[in-house]
């Protein structure tokens, strides 16, 4: 694996003390060797002077292979969003999934994305996209009860199957995803537990994204889903909850009791109208661990995470009258930091701190949009005033995927071609 | 003039049938002279096979020289900002607005907006960077009363000697900017309104922002802004009001029967967390035109027009917990056709039509973040899926201002740095 200096950079380090410097970083073997002046070379050298060099993202919530139905279903009451989803979701193919997946990762290498967690059925033939864009996925594979499902067989056995099949790789993580109280008995959330124990696994779930979850749950159960999850023993620190929005303070003090994180998910929520703001300042003050996903492309439409963090500022201050609520350096926090916590990966990700992995990305500090440029703005117009156009480069492990604007992994004309017919042919069943 | 040819692109023309249609555009002195196949050559060939080509969009409230000020007031409360903000604006020298204004140029032309209305003391200077960068600018002098101004001598003199000396130019339109009611007396509004009427002039204004500026008002005069400026006799036509957040539907009304329009602002409401959601399906009932401002960018932080759209549709679901409100037609509209009406141009600009001023943006419909691309999803991705970086070329009354990401007009580098410089010196100047 060849050796990279990335030179004479500002560095968004994103480390304990939240330091922006001005300097080198050396990566060696895929991980961060040095940080600051330094005289060492390297297999190659990236000149960085006036960008700069940020951790690479983590989106905490998507599902990478709806990318492939953006544009399918907006505007529309969300019982017809369901219908429509759920019509085109049940007539997927796998070279279908397979390319969406891979124009998602196109998307998140191009926007400045190392790392995402997704949710899906089917995530073995993801990650033979995600593997060959070089971005690190933890894939969890849908879970729920087998009468709501269209998997063929045990969802939670086809989940362990997954995991077995893709254990032990660097950038692939196996985990386990559970798609809601609504379809999953108390029983699947348990099973997915013991399996999450025993081998570590993230438990990755929706938790009260609408209303109406909430109160169907607790007119079956009488209690809310995050009550209901904490009395049935479920809620520990391998649980990362998407959405997290309808929740009460109750249910926020149950997940930071057992150090559980949460994914806000704002641009899916304020699309579908859901209603729900996730209390995120309330989370904050109780220590739940905030990271943020973009949710899918039928939801958002993009997977951009520069965008979504900007949003959540705006939408969080808008909800509370109150323009300190999250600030800038909050919404990078959770888009780095946290994330890399939220997916049990806090020692090893999500800042530019020597001997973590080299996930990195490179924004042009030489653009018009992101000037003037000094270290006292540099949080903030990295979260307010960027677009994912301002990513120059992408590096994930020590594998650089896109260099200069270049994606260098995957053919991007080819999948996205190949995509668009695939996408047609699926409209066209369920015509 | 040279003649361009556009050559096989979608073109997303926002005529009155909002048709999408593949074939190309002719430009000739300046306009549109043929949309659709043609066999016609041109001085210069634009190939834009697979690309989207769509009217320049219209920024109808930003105060553009305060793009030096990026990122100097951020996360804190209302009362601090603008404190912290207007003893900035007071230091200002000609160099650093001149600079802030070029410097905002260059970011409306790599984001696609080819018009913008603006509202700052020193339009003369402003107008000598808009004029560099070839864009199309409705520059409002700001009018006050004298009181409460910086200004030297009599704003609305100064206003007028200003439209004197620009009047009669393509692509610099001078206009008459009003504070907001509670810096402008009744005699100051009247008198700009005078001016408006004798020589066709825009009366762009701040209306209602703020809750405080509403209930103020009322306890000074015991009506609202909005009722309080149809009182007076100040509302026509001209009349283009930015924000447009606290209102009452007996002011949306006030506002319909005048045929005003509004520039609603949806990130800097959100991001000073003013409170108030201006009321678009109210105003769209009644047919108030509604067109986008960016607002300037110490309160946004950008002058993104692409994200503009999407934020707007985004805020005005969650607000209604109502998915179908403001869709992405509806707000591709505001950006482009009901833009352009605000400012009295619905004629000739807005859209791609034979005859109309050829201000039209290239998006590159080959960036994976658009893809699928089909024409039913097409306004569906321009709106919630694109980012400036899509943004290729861009045209302003038959100018090529940028050229495949290459801005022609401006040098980008040295402009940056210099207004680095000046703001550097703003800044140690209220140390």
């Amino acid at each position: 694996m060849k050796s990279i200096l990335i030179k004479g950079a500002w560095i968004v380090t994103q480390n304990r003390e939240r330091a922006i410097i001005k300097g080198d970083v050396l990566i060696e073997k895929g991980r961060i060797s040095q940080v600051g002046r330094t005289r060492s070379s390297a297999d190659e050298i990236v000149d960085a002077a006036g960008d700069i060099v940020m951790p690479g993202m983590v989106n905490a919530h998507t599902h990478v292979a709806m990318t492939l139905m953006k544009g399918v279903a907006d505007d529309m009451p969300f019982s017809d969003f369901l219908d429509r989803v759920f019509a085109l979701d049940a007539k997927r193919t796998e070279e279908d999934i397979g390319l969406g997946a891979r124009l998602g990762c196109l998307e998140m290498i191009r926007g400045g994305t190392t790392t995402f967690v997704d949710m899906y059925y089917s995530e073995d033939v993801i990650a033979k996209g995600v593997e060959e864009a070089g971005l690190r996925g933890v894939l969890c594979w849908a879970v729920l009860d087998q009468q709501f499902t269209t998997q063929t067989g045990d969802p939670l056995e086809n989940c362990k199957r997954f995991h077995q099949k893709f254990k032990g790789k660097e950038k692939i993580l196996p985990g386990i995803g559970l798609q809601g109280v609504y379809v999953c008995s108390q029983e699947t959330f348990l099973g997915a537990k013991e399996y999450s124990q025993k081998n570590g696994l993230l438990l990755h779930f929706h938790l009260s994204e609408t209303r109406k979850e909430v109160y169907d749950h607790k007119a079956k159960t009488g209690q809310r889903p995050g009550e209901w999850l904490e009395g049935i023993g479920f809620l520990d620190q391998n649980c990362l909850a998407a959405h997290a929005a309808w929740l009460t303070m109750n249910e926020v003090s149950a997940l930071a009791r057992v150090k559980a994180s949460i994914a806000t998910c704002p641009v899916s929520n304020m699309k579908l109208a859901t209603g729900g703001v996730a209390p995120i300042p309330e989370m904050l003050k109780a220590s739940v661990n905030v990271s943020i996903g973009t949710d899918g492309s039928t939801t958002n439409n993009s997977l951009d995470m520069l965008q979504e963090m900007k949003t959540l500022a705006l939408l969080q201050k808008a909800n509370r009258w109150d323009p300190t609520v999250v600030t800038a350096q909050q919404a990078l926090d959770f888009a780095t930091v946290n994330g890399a916590r939220a997916i049990g990966m806090g020692d090893k990700l999500g800042s530019i701190d020597v001997g973590k992995r080299a996930d990195l990305v490179i924004l042009d500090g030489k653009a018009p949009n992101l000037r003037p440029l000094r270290p006292d703005n540099m949080i903030s117009n990295i979260v307010y005033s960027s677009n994912a156009g301002n990513v120059k480069t992408t590096i994930c492990g020590g594998d650089i995927l896109m260099r200069d604007r270049r994606v260098l992994t995957l053919d991007e004309e080819e999948i996205a071609s190949k995509a668009e017919s695939a996408a047609e042919e699926l409209l066209n069943n369920i015509k």
